[in-house]
């Protein structure tokens, strides 16, 4: 087979075979195709689109490459969880307890963050102790005891996803639906997902930019999943602006405590109390509006409190030593009126630039760094109001005004949930 | 700037300005831009196309990457001739010694051969003691003495198109029309053309597959060339089946001899004829029939054949001592009917496989290997008759049966100069 017959096949928009896929990814993998060739084909791929069955072969043969775990020892009311990847996005934290806490097991395995996203694994190392490389035996075990445990993701799955992934990251073919759909799901299918519910983030802090994107993105992944085994269910949700008020590691695992210990509310619990509901009633079998009843129960009665302070001592972390050392920094509203806006992506950006996120890979993370807001949408503002407080080890040198958006008029409220699809 | 988010202007349809465009090509060249990042940028161009001013951007910055050439000290009636490249195209050959000998110059810089299709320089290398290597100095001196000299194109002229260019050979974005396009036309600037005829091919054994291609190359190149002050016509011209009888470097300048010298017709003669009547035209500033008159008179009393031989002789070749050293092979035919099909693409890859072309840059040419070619297009073949004869020193292992087709009826004739555009 010869790469650049297949790139020319891809341009001129004619399918490739399941042994050209193979090729494809296998040949990447060892060299014989260069970063270039796949480049060229990544952005072919990007403008002409792919078929649903060059999807299913690309999918099968990036969950191939790399290991693979059989989560069959656990039983069938196991339930994954992933998000698409959003600012402020420490939903993992909150529902992981509460899904466990309804007898559904979650063996969550997740990465670190990169860019203006965080990542789960981050979030949970800024708790003093918190152990994050499990060995495997250990995972499933405690898994199988609690309901409930989160490791970091081992780097041999799907290792050709990986590579591919790190080409799109530097030559502008990251937005595409077919190559984000078979990255998110090989890694579903190497890591033994049976259940899976997916939050698919929409916005300005998001990926996908607009709901049109997010439904091919979600259909696609739930028949990748159905061609698979797998039962999706995709939850489409607003990323304008962050999710919850506080952005940084140690500070979204406080908000974390604060809806799961104190009742806070809000649309991160709205949102929690959604996809939690959703996983459960995958896990259980049973209807929706059930699950939903049990959620809300075990958050009120604090058993998913409970369940998370179980997998936090469980796997040797101490909240009471959660990291404060950064000095703080209040950002005051110069002007008055309603805010209708407050920038996701720039609140990323900001977060990482603080100290409490990666700009590449080898950085270190502060983990007592970030962002706390305090006003929300359509709040209304005084000015020299506090709108947002900086925790930082790092001088502030200069800080981009054009974050929040304040204005005369109310704007009408955001939906948060935009859609289900399954 | 950014190389992603260059991309990501693309891939979106949105027009690249000069800087970014001058960006590209200097970051490329300075190896800040990847190949990887190049080749995902050239595809989106293939997919999404040019504006007319990204490609006057793109050809300026390629131009003005390498050595540039003033031919002015030439005068004005200075004119170049350039073909997209076919198999069996040895008119450079015929074309040079007619213009000039109707007192117009030409400066002609050739390249080497690659792939299915051969390169003057080869051609010309294949006569004994001839130098393809002049200084600049005595290139333009013969040029300004006796009207035409053809040297080997130095390595420095548009160097970023050069190494564009090797980048599209292995990336599958070579079919791009602006690219195609702001290729000819960079090293044309750099090469100081005011005055340019150029043989566009258009059929199987070319580059450009079809008319419609053809026609919006041509227009392209036309515009270019008024952008930088460069006089162009256009001749699109029929390259289904390969030019002439000939294929291969020593074959093909003995080919060249038989129509100078003995008159020789067919529509390899018919071709020459109308290419040099437009040098004409433009060199002297007369019309096309006037001009014609004049080449085809010069054809008729030789003093095209006189020019070719001082050309010969002033860069020391000997055409007297061709290499025939090659072994023969006949070729006969199976069947008999009306010989309707020819593949000039099958056979420019024949004939490289005999030794007669470069499948990578650095194998050396058999000058006496290639083929010959029998018999013409409607021409009645009976069994047992001599298609094609074949000339190598190698070992013939197997052979493509489907190079030729004969039919029952034979098919309408097929025209050789499909439009002019100027």
């Amino acid at each position: 087979m010869n790469i650049i017959e297949i790139i020319n096949k891809k341009r001129l928009k004619q399918e490739l075979t399941d042994e050209e896929i193979k090729y494809v990814v296998e040949g990447y993998l060892s060299e014989e195709i260069k970063d270039y060739q796949m480049s060229s084909l990544l952005m072919a791929i990007l403008l002409n689109d792919m078929t649903n069955n060059e999807i299913y072969s690309l999918t099968k043969y990036m969950a191939d490459s790399g290991d693979k775990l059989d989560l069959t020892v656990l039983g069938d009311n196991v339930v994954d969880k992933h998000s698409t990847g959003g600012v402020g996005d420490k939903t993992t934290l909150i529902i992981t307890p509460i899904v466990a806490s309804c007898g559904v097991k979650v063996a969550k395995m997740s990465g670190k963050g990169l860019g203006h996203t965080g990542g789960t694994i981050d979030k949970l190392e800024s708790i003093p102790g918190f152990t994050v490389n499990m060995k495997e035996d250990v995972f499933l075990n405690q898994v199988n005891t609690i309901n409930a445990a989160i490791t970091s993701q081992t780097e041999n799955i799907a290792i050709a996803d990986k590579k591919i992934y790190a080409l799109r990251d530097v030559t502008g073919t990251v937005e595409s639906i077919p190559l984000i759909a078979s990255s998110i799901m090989s890694k579903k299918i190497a890591l033994g997902t049976k259940k899976l519910v997916l939050d698919v983030k929409v916005g300005k802090g998001a990926l996908i930019k607009n709901i049109e994107d997010a439904k091919r993105l979600s259909s696609l992944m739930i028949d990748i999943g159905k061609h698979n085994n797998i039962e999706v269910v995709c939850v489409l949700t607003n990323m304008d602006i962050p999710l919850g008020n506080n952005i940084g590691n140690s500070l979204e695992v406080e908000e974390a405590i604060s809806i799961l210990r104190d009742g806070k509310e809000g649309s991160l619990t709205e949102l929690c109390i959604e996809l939690s509901s959703h996983m459960v009633s995958l896990g259980l079998n049973i209807s929706y509006e059930e699950a939903k009843d049990k959620v809300i129960e075990n958050l009120k009665n604090k058993s998913a409190y409970n369940k998370f302070l179980e997998i936090i001592k469980k796997q040797n972390g101490n909240i009471d030593l959660l990291p404060k050392e950064a000095n703080q920094y209040d950002i005051k509203s110069m002007s008055e009126g309603y805010l209708v806006d407050m920038d996701a992506y720039k609140l990323g950006l900001l977060s990482m630039s603080l100290g409490a996120g990666r700009k590449n890979k080898e950085d270190t993370i502060d983990y007592s760094a970030g962002i706390v807001i305090h006003k929300n949408i359509n709040d209304y503002i005084n000015k020299e109001d506090i709108l947002m407080t900086l925790y930082t080890n790092k001088e502030i040198t200069s800080l981009d005004n054009t974050i929040f958006k304040i204005s005369e008029r109310k704007i009408p409220d955001n939906k948060l949930i935009l859609d289900i699809m399954k």
